[in-house]
């Protein structure tokens, strides 16, 4: 992985000289081109041996390209508020949005190399992160992220030159740390992992690229040169036949006959309103008891609500809030994206959302939207939608294993209801603003909608956040029910 | 101020239920109707006496509203995030947008009633948050928020009574802490406080409503009534003439010369290309050693670039960050506001971009847009750039005392100068993005942008935050006075 970049690579000064007026001029022209496109975003990542100049080129790419569209970012220890969310929320909130550049360095490599090579974790956990990676990179790169990743590299021999060399120089003394050689003598052991991890995270959509670091003058040519021709190719696809999401496996099959989850459900299932109020008050209390356990004080809760327009999302929602207090849960009613969130890759939106610990988040809909409303008004391209499942059960598993707990309800309502009930909000006064034109043009999509629930639970009903069904004909036994639900759920997360 | 809320206020059952059905149908089309419109956002303050039922009150709200659409804040104590920056910012950062309610509670009242009555400050220090909260709630006002402040009060034996009973009650007894007790042992302390605070607090864009809070019913049919009236209120004003912020006092008078800050700098002033790059690179090595200096860690560095299209804002800004290391900075070009900004007061999108100590943040032109360009252009109105020195003052000011350095340039060329630029950008092949349809039509409001700029500097540059004026026809001179001013300005807070 590393032998060509030990092979003494120079670029002497006069062609250094005439050579880099000329990449720089180009590099600024195809920054501004994809700047001006807003199509997508690129990331850098900088990785790779100390003293390799990881810093400088990063400095250099700042002083050749415009900064003021760059977004630089190192990742000093987490703030407390990181420490409170998924480890990869932090660089979640560093993703530049399209048309901007991000390079990052101390990023999702660091932690995972830096802890083999010391021995914290295991090499089974190494691995875990290394598949954990490549997802992630491949979420990005189908979201249309360039992304170019570039390891600094020096031998050892190179390596143990460079920290002696900063050390002697008064003027750069102070960039060696102690770290830097305690590191060093960890050489052989780093090397060894990173080798690890640069092999089997070189994919087909973000490949490694392994720079010789000693000669200032090859490392800023050649660092600059793969971006400026990254960049140009990506223009040029963009600008001819456009960019797009590799095309999907075969289409999801369907059942042969016309029973489904769905459709298989009792929907006769009802409660008296005696009962109701009685269940009401006794999981309620249950519910505020749970929430102020002092074990919650270390564990989150995200609930889900998905269902038909009309199931009685909002309802459920306020038999829940009914029991806590509005200083511990946030409610997020998920419509049309902003701009912002536009600029970014989906799931975006729902990780700035997710809750510190000792908090609830409530989505009233949710990422789901991908793999429903978008996939059955082809607001996103079947190859977009065929990927959310794993991509939504791998933000899921995050979540879970940060310490949130996860609880997802379909509520359910047949054809008959909805309309009895869109019939209802009609007349009723207070009730008026919920029922909209698009409400009526969902009604005809019924059974692809129907279609599109089913593969969404068959995909992302998971041991770790599973769907609750609802049957929601019967308001009474739908909230309760979701209440029930939710009492087990923390119950059993809680024990 | 709390007399009318110690009469013993009390409503029976039997009217509560004849009244509440019918105020939270009201109440629920009220929020609905402010959350068609966007317009203006709602902040609910609850504040209080321990056991006055401020949790109640706004689980109530969140009861009788669509809580989607409410964003319910407490403010525990501040995270590592919050701490690194200004006191308020934490509370810029809970701002509802337009469309939406806040309820606040723990809010900016919190800290400076607490800290008095424990003898933490003084009493001028409680005149000093007095006159800040007056004026930070008046912007609010001013870009349109209804702000409703709730204060929930108990005499001295009726909060006596509620902690006793809140007390005996196994279900409820987990409410009342011994700090609650401390707190009461202090009442009469609270209460004198509290009281100067609300005189004080009590302004015409934000009133105070006392309300009585030992018995449930009063309360809630009081609370949820002024709600009412004060969204019907706004709701009527916008559908019938708009709202709009209040005429401005007169027009800022000009100079009967033609003499100003601007013309009177001396336009000639150059400095030769050698001597250009001696000072370069002194002033950049100071600059750099500045910004390592341990004691930076602790403080942080804003710099704000305005200046006349082509005046050399994007080089100056390039030399210095050709100083610094890319991992402590970040440049933020400003631009049109997203979406999301637009739905938030004028400021709120330069808040969100305070750094946090230890960095350096650079506005490429800043909140002085609302000042120039958009007083310029009409894109505000007159009231609306007149009130924003003061609140720029303002925001500048809480930045300084939060230990932030900051440095403001404005960059001056002649308008001969500028032509010649313009064209020059014309020509050059990688500068060609740079000039713009809209920098043409500029041009021709020279005499208005000079004008207006005077007026910035005159009302803007304060002993904490000066502006410094920069002749830039000759780059040299102005990227050499920009670094050593920096260095000079960095130094001097350092000492």
């Amino acid at each position: 992985m590393f032998e060509s970049a030990e092979l003494g690579h120079k670029i002497d000064k006069a062609t250094f000289d005439k050579q880099a007026p000329r990449l720089r001029a180009d590099l600024l022209d195809a920054q501004y081109d994809m700047g001006a496109l807003k199509k997508y975003a690129v990331i850098i990542l900088v990785n790779g041996v100390n003293g390799a100049g990881k810093g400088e080129t990063v400095n250099l790419l700042n002083a050749w390209m415009d900064p003021r569209h760059i977004q630089t970012h190192a990742f000093p220890p987490p703030t407390d508020e990181e420490r409170e969310r998924p480890f990869m929320w932090r660089f979640w909130r560093a993703l530049p949005p399209k048309g901007k550049i991000g390079i990052l360095f101390g990023n999702w490599y660091t932690d995972p190399i830096v802890n083999r090579a010391r021995k914290i974790t295991k090499a089974a956990d190494l691995d875990q992160s290394i598949e954990e990676i490549n997802r992630f990179e491949k979420m990005l790169a189908d979201e249309g992220t360039l992304i170019l990743k570039v390891w600094m590299h020096l031998s050892k021999a190179a390596q143990k030159k460079r920290l002696t060399a900063l050390e002697k120089n008064k003027k750069t003394r102070w960039r060696v740390t102690k770290a830097d050689w305690e590191h060093f003598a960890m050489y052989d052991k780093f090397r060894k992992v990173s080798e690890r991890v640069l092999r089997h995270t070189s994919t087909g959509f973000a490949p490694w690229i392994v720079v010789e670091g000693a000669d200032e003058n090859y490392r800023s040519l050649t660092v600059a040169g793969i971006l400026l021709d990254a960049l140009r190719k990506r223009q040029k696809i963009e600008q001819t036949r456009g960019w797009k999401a590799r095309s999907a496996a075969a289409p999801l099959p369907q059942a042969l006959d016309s029973r489904d989850l769905i459709n298989s459900l009792d929907m006769s299932l009802a409660l008296s309103k005696k009962r109701f109020e009685k269940d009401l008050e006794k999981y309620q209390g249950r519910l505020n008891l749970l929430t102020r356990d002092p074990k919650f004080r270390e564990r989150s809760l995200i609930v889900v609500f998905e269902g038909s327009d009309a199931a009685g999302k909002g309802g459920s929602i306020r038999r829940i809030t009914g029991a806590l207090d509005a200083r511990q849960y946030q409610i997020i009613p998920v419509a049309a994206p902003t701009e912002e969130e536009r600029a970014q890759p989906y799931l975006w939106r729902f990780w700035r959302q997710v809750p510190r610990i000792g908090r609830i988040t409530i989505f009233d809909r949710s990422w789901y939207g991908r793999v429903l409303v978008e996939r059955v008004e082809g607001f996103c391209q079947e190859a977009d939608w065929m990927r959310a499942y794993a991509e939504i059960n791998d933000f899921e598993d995050q979540l879970v294993r940060s310490g949130a707990i996860v609880v997802k309800f379909w509520l359910t309502i047949t054809a008959e209801e909805q309309l009895k009930r869109f019939k209802e909000r009609e007349k009723t006064r207070f009730k008026r603003f919920k029922i909209t034109e698009e409400d009526w043009r969902n009604r005809k999509k019924w059974d692809e909608y129907e279609h599109a629930v089913c593969d969404m639970i068959d995909r992302s009903s998971t041991e770790i956040a599973p769907w609750t069904l609802v049957e929601a004909n019967d308001k009474y036994h739908a909230r309760i029910k979701v209440l029930k639900t939710l009492c087990d759920r923390l119950e059993d997360a809680l024990k």
